[in-house]
């Protein structure tokens, strides 16, 4: 299988490098925005010989990348037939993984779900039983969609911890026993040979929300408040990952009121001591409620509980300091808040704001907007899906699907 | 003048797209490495035909954007003739305009420095008044080194406030009376019709340096400190600006001790009202010092005196408080530190890197460098020429400079 060859996380590092023009992948691209064009606008375009163009789109059709739509009006003679990209020529495996949950999908190239499953499962398990237990759940839906495994473009996959994105290897994950450098991408290769794409789940969160909401927004922040609290970055329309894949570390930023919370990195007065989901549940048990989990502590702030209600505001605007830092620094556009806590609504949103507009310089603010998810607990899923796709759909992808067809 | 459709900034947004593999930008591409190639070693890598690389070649050959280099290896026959990219063959104007001195010079499209002149001038005085000093010096700079004007390829130009890139007017900008959006780029285009590319003083010397020095570095963050504190954001290899051109405000980041220094922004215990260069001189003042100036506080330093010092090391930890939170976000692999006040040398970089190394993960530090500028003042000019040849040397700039000369 020659698809074999492009196994190769390293590849993904070149996205932006433009192309090649020799390629069918160069081809492809001037497709990929779905208008349907003739053999003759793409000879006219690229300048290419007629009948390199012809050889070219030969190879797309035949790995059904791009499909006949019909024919263009004729200026006499046989209407001349014109081509598109097929977004269901393809499928992706989609994994997003929790501290204690997975949630793994099936999306055709434009990542829509077509099937998906979540279960409970305990990162800490290991990397060998847990990725046997999105291998399995993987193949299951892959059959339940009537696919051969033969259609699958790539895997996507979201870790809750730092991420080498070259090597798809987590790098000292906190939260990860036994995952410390473990080669992700050659395990899950036994069972699936295409290319494995690892990242952090923050990162692929921010890149699903972008993907399926912000498409035309160019600096956005995807801030997670669960058990931790972390951001993922999009500057200039890309991801962006950091030297060490460490970016977005929101969590352990100094919250600037001098507080002294020690935090389990050692250090102290960090975010996540102070306004995590467990930090805030903490301070609610001290003045006498039992409130335990995430998912307990966003029932009550529901059901209208005034301590909840203003532990979750003071929560918003200590998160908010920390973040007027980061807007200061980044100048997004939008702020997006994701994760469980999340869930809790308007009041950690509202303190959020207050901090923001309060610290950050009014040039930075006056077109901020800070909005809740839109993507309802799939963003780290859709996010996995478009690591998969802009992968797949380069120029470097293309022909290597191509190939693997000829 | 063919090159006057072009003097548009808006184009400058779309470096990073692929370019159509049809101009003789994209065979530019090619050569512009500075590797020598035969138009049969051209052909073979773009697929173009023979004739379109002939006609291509000749162009570039006419503009003297390429320049032959000799014969290859001869396989019998004829040895076929070398082309590569030739520098020399355009000027730029770079100019670095601080809040009291201009600096004005011509370099070559590889940044070369081939003529320079600084002058005192105070950036109060207004855009036309400003702009027509840095005019009169230009062109005497452009005839000092021999050349015609026609041979400029573009101007670029740092401003010491926010700059709305895409029409390179100021926005906002606290220190800059008469500048608020005043059409930069219109006011010197009627002196030189080509493309004005107009940025923040602090994002072309993060830009400056980074393609003087750090090239390979995929992840930088500069830090001015003179009579501000600013930051410039290199990510993925990319400037990043943010959305209203107001990334890398480092200065108005509260400073995470809980102190309440008023700020000239309105806020308190901003980073700027702490550990600027007046910030350090006001406080020393206080103690008895006579100490005004920025250069005084660096004479001060330098001659070792210990209460100078012992200010400078904590406005450094002040500034590595701050520079921690980014350093978690960013997760830059260097830290630059540059602007008059850095010339007080290592006490200031002891006091950054202990706070930063004390504060950040261990992940984000562990192969992060924190250094002094390495470009001797001259990072704003390096910048401002980079920024030209950066877009003069795309795909379509390329395209603009062979159209007017054709």
């Amino acid at each position: 299988m020659a698809i074999l060859q492009t196994a190769d996380n390293g590849v993904a590092r070149h996205w932006n490098q433009p192309a090649l023009p020799s390629s069918a992948g160069s081809l492809f691209q001037l497709l990929r925005d779905g208008s349907p064009r003739t053999r003759a606008e793409l000879a006219a375009v690229t300048g290419l010989a007629r009948s390199t163009i012809s050889a070219r789109v030969d190879d797309l059709l035949a790995s059904s990348l791009v499909t006949p739509t019909g024919e263009a009006a004729s200026t006499g003679g046989r209407p001349p037939a014109t081509f598109a990209f097929n977004p269901g020529a393809r499928i992706v495996v989609a994994v997003d993984l929790g501290v204690s949950h997975a949630r793994v999908a099936v999306t055709d190239l434009a990542s829509h779900v077509l099937a998906e499953e979540t279960f409970d499962r305990s990162i800490a398990d290991g990397p060998v039983a847990v990725l046997g237990a999105v291998t399995k759940t993987a193949v299951r839906l892959v059959e339940k969609v009537g696919r051969p495994l033969t259609d699958l473009a790539g895997v996507g996959i979201g870790l809750p911890g730092p991420v080498e994105y070259e090597t798809g290897r987590p790098t000292s994950p906190p939260v990860m026993p036994g995952w410390d450098r473990f080669d992700v991408p050659g395990h899950l290769r036994e069972t699936f040979p295409v290319p494995i794409l690892v990242d952090n789940d923050v990162n692929i969160m921010a890149l699903g929300e972008h993907e399926a909401v912000y498409r035309d927004v160019e600096d956005m922040i995807l801030v997670k408040i669960a058990s931790g609290i972390g951001a993922g970055i999009i500057s200039d329309g890309q991801l962006q990952r950091g030297a060490q894949g460490a970016a977005g570390d929101l969590g352990h930023i100094a919250v600037p009121d001098g507080n002294s919370t020690p935090c389990t990195c050692g250090n102290v007065g960090c975010l996540e001591a102070v306004a995590s989901g467990p930090a805030v549940a903490g301070r609610l048990r001290e003045e006498g409620y039992t409130v335990e989990t995430n998912s307990q502590l966003v029932e009550l702030v529901r059901s209208g509980d005034r301590g909840a209600v203003q532990a979750v505001r003071q929560a918003g605007r200590d998160i908010g300091s920390v973040l007027a830092g980061c807007v200061n620094m980044l100048n997004p556009s939008v702020i997006v808040i994701g994760g469980v806590v999340a869930a809790v609504g308007e009041h950690l949103l509202a303190g959020i704001r207050e901090s923001v507009y309060s610290r950050s310089l009014p040039l930075a603010t006056q077109h901020l907007r800070i909005v809740s998810s839109r993507t309802e607990g799939r963003a780290g899923i859709l996010g996995a899906s478009a690591l998969v796709t802009q992968h797949a759909l380069s120029a470097e992808g293309v022909n290597a699907l191509t190939d693997a067809t000829a």
